[in-house]
């Protein structure tokens, strides 16, 4: 596609893209397209929860997780189940237990999040400090 | 709120969970809150699209997000405004240009968001694999 640029600015593009290794566009299409299926809070917050790898009742992770609707950790799980995250495990008592456990790939995902949430936990203080300020130029009585 | 819980009890809990340190509870919250600004699609598409650190208009912001409606474009960007990730510049001219740049903090956050996806194209063929299977056990003509 830049056949056409000279070495320079060749040099002065990749670097600038440095951190982004180079993928085949099908790859790149498919995970924008997982990246629609994770990255969402409660996504995050549960793979949170299943950090230490112990099997989770579904009613355990509810309270765990504040704020999270019924129906909208049911999504979360059956998406993350979907694409590997997680396993379900329905144990065959009366009343049925349901638990769920983070896999070898969600253990990865789980890592990468956990320094996402570092992260924002690092720079929580600039970021309020930013939207107070955005509020008060944008939302002045 | 645990000042109940005996020391021992203490330890395991946080042995559980030794990757992620601790956080007074109103950074917790706060980075939770934050959490739920930040951790979406749109939000990591544009940071990638802006990580070369030049400004850029709105239109072509645009044209380089897949999927993105302009509605869901606007809210993105004023959301990541919001909490000191991007700068807005209207320039002065007919009609008006309005760019957009990351900060120094929106370039932290976009090398985390990086590192999260180089891990889903890293491992973007054992979540489709996964899904594929989910998907023919689940909806099985």
């Amino acid at each position: 596609m830049d056949e056409q640029l000279s070495p320079d600015l060749k040099g002065t593009e990749s670097e600038a893209h440095a951190q982004i290794p180079e993928f085949p566009p099908e790859v790149e299409a498919l995970t924008t397209e997982l990246i629609g299926h994770i990255a969402d809070k409660w996504t995050m917050l549960v793979l949170e929860e299943l950090a230490n790898g112990r099997p989770q009742r579904f009613t355990a992770l509810r309270k765990a997780v504040p704020g999270v609707s019924q129906k909208m950790l049911t999504q979360t799980l059956r998406q993350m189940e979907r694409v590997g995250l997680v396993t379900r495990k329905v144990h065959p008592v009366i009343p049925p237990r349901v638990e769920y456990q983070r896999t070898e790939l969600g253990h990865g995902l789980g890592k990468v999040v956990c320094h996402l949430w570092n992260w924002v936990a690092n720079n929580s203080a600039e970021m309020q400090a930013a939207r107070t300020q955005f509020d008060a130029v944008n939302f002045k009585g």
